[in-house]
């Protein structure tokens, strides 16, 4: 069930502890489940309980620790010999008593990793406050330092095998949004265009299926285009409804994201002038994007296009995106905005999303792309506009 | 677009507040997005980044603080007053530099609630080791306690309206288990059988449709059941494959979550053995529950069932369910296991989930349970046997 090579896989291992040893890390808890899946290949939803991979810079193999009824599944989805895979028992599950992060101290302890300089990710989700504060009692010879995103860095340029990855879902993402646009009409319900959308979605194409996204459809309406996550209800679309669907094609864990705004009916002015602003916008942006250039200078350009129209916008318009699980498609490294001085290479891939959102409406066109030798490509190709229906 | 009265949400916060007094809380910050939304209303795909509910004993309505293009959405979703939506700003997203936290702690100041005891949900997904830290920093006079689960504990009797809720879902989940039954055959993809279990699920009945569920479609097959929290690849079933589907019906955040498994061609004896031992188990088990047992108890009426044919099961067989948000539809309260002694009352809501997972396959069925005043009550209908195909 390997996505990659087993060499893919050690070559990260490789990469993760190269980082490693430039910051002083000995050990590295690995608690993010894209981290995870990157390095050791595991893939199940799981990551509701604690778990985590072991890196240790004198050990060669990570080592997986997880609940007992999950163990099976890191046999079946990661590279590891079936002794780097290790198992706490039930009791300690959602249990106010014990804290899988005793257990796992004790394993630390058991290989000689307990006075080491230990790396956690400490703004990761699925490292809680309590995580930490069970660690640090359970290993008073360990000196604990913020790992911060330093997998996800590892993972900032993509290798040849995650673009082709990232290039299927695309290719489920144009199929899917062409089929969200068509099915979407005056008098069904907002629901019934997400089961739609996820039946597109997930059958894919007959070469290749799709996977779930990290993240729901987002598909505010009407007079909630303006709140952009908000998801869908059972609320029957009208004349006059504006639709913005912010939507990824998913493929083995790898995210396409594109966002699209559907019009039923006569667009006001405003919302076609808005459209039109967009457009120009992320036009201008995507032709702009090439190695070298900073992630600011990106956002800078975008920002141009809006102040000739006396707009502005104050949130991010982007960020790295590729292998995720939920609740983030984003990779929580890159941002494109203001202060982001990081310099785009090659195969960097971003998602590009200037939405703009007042009080009483909203538009959004965005793309994922690839960052090419000279320029940048849009993973999908699909008509920047207002969809009028 | 309020599900519930704002009767109903005052007397949540009344009774969370309750509980702070009890605990000498006098300042609480709710970060597991299925207690905000409890408490608020709030129901958006958000918690991707920090946010956050803060109940004060000494003001009346909790604050809302979140991202700015959040807002908008706690405006259209909450019951609460403009001037208790508060929003920081962008360049806070998962920025290195800034950290929500530090915006939160300076509100709380603000509001004369910097030297107080604040209660911090420690073990939730979204309240991570890094927010606690910085917190901490923020706030150097006030005292910190972990909530635990408090708002949780006061989420466990259903109210008669939640219980609508649960049942509409159960209905979606009736009718989506049906369709994925009729669908599941040799020959067609797995991401294939999910596309229509999400179709189905989400478009529910002409009544009420679905909204998406906590935790997507579990659904394990062929050599793989004993994994049992595997999602879907692009294969192809095949003749002696069986499936698990551990799905959920869910309406408006409401979920009924139910396990059926399916035999692609004729059972091996082992499998159909281990059927008809789960469905005599799960059996006796809901004859068993009623007000005033034990949840271990509950348990143990299954152990003993299993301990007849000379088998174990090491994990717990259920836990307490109802509103949540990915990753879990289970509530982090109650689980169904020895040594879990809280006593059971009317219009609790379980998942009681006796899956049977070997290295070589697996076996489920699971129901979504009510407590009545005398006994429990399955909150589907759905026959509980392995369906063979």
């Amino acid at each position: 069930m390997l996505a990659f090579s087993r060499e893919e896989f050690q070559n990260r291992v490789k990469n993760v502890k190269a980082k490693m040893e430039e910051r002083g890390i000995e050990v590295l808890l690995v608690t993010d489940p894209a981290n995870m899946c990157y390095i050791s290949g595991y893939n199940a939803w799981s990551f509701y309980v604690h778990q985590m991979l072991v890196v240790m810079l004198d050990e060669e193999e990570p080592i997986w620790i997880g609940r007992g009824i999950d163990q099976l599944g890191a046999q079946k989805t990661t590279w590891l010999k079936r002794e780097n895979i290790i198992q706490y028992g039930d009791d300690y599950v959602q249990n106010e008593i014990k804290h899988p992060m005793n257990f796992i101290a004790n394993e630390l302890i058991k290989r000689g990793q307990g006075n080491k300089t230990v790396a956690v990710e400490m703004d990761n989700y699925y490292f809680t406050a309590k995580c930490y504060m069970e660690l640090n009692k359970s290993l008073p010879n360990a000196s604990f330092v913020d790992a911060k995103e330093l997998v996800n860095w590892v993972r900032i340029v993509k290798s040849e095998n995650e673009i082709t990855l990232m290039q299927r879902a695309a290719k489920i993402s144009e199929i899917g949004m062409a089929d969200a646009i068509a099915k979407a009409e005056v008098g069904i319900r907002e629901c019934d265009l997400a089961a739609e959308i996820y039946r597109s979605y997930l059958t894919g194409t007959e070469e290749f299926g799709g996977d779930y996204a990290a993240i729901v459809p987002l598909m505010p309406s009407g007079e909630n285009t303006g709140a952009c996550h908000l998801t869908w209800t059972d609320r029957k679309y009208k004349e006059g409804d504006a639709i913005i669907l912010e939507l990824a094609g998913c493929h083995q864990r790898y995210h396409s994201p594109m966002a699209r705004t559907i019009f039923l009916g006569k667009p006001t002015d405003q919302m076609q002038r808005t459209a039109d602003i967009v457009a120009e916008g992320i036009n201008k942006t995507l032709d702009f994007i090439k190695p070298g250039v900073t992630c600011e200078e990106i956002e800078a350009t975008w920002a141009s296009v809006l102040r000739k129209y006396g707009l502005e916008k104050e949130s991010r318009i982007g960020y790295s995106t590729g292998l995720n699980f939920p609740p983030d498609w984003g990779e929580h490294t890159i941002s494109l905005r203001p202060g982001d001085k990081t310099v785009v290479k090659e195969n960097m891939t971003f998602h590009v999303i200037p939405g703009m959102w007042f009080d009483d409406f909203g538009f959004e066109i965005s793309e994922t792309i690839r960052v090419t030798k000279n320029g940048c490509e849009a993973l999908a190709n699909f008509e920047r506009k207002l969809f009028v229906k």
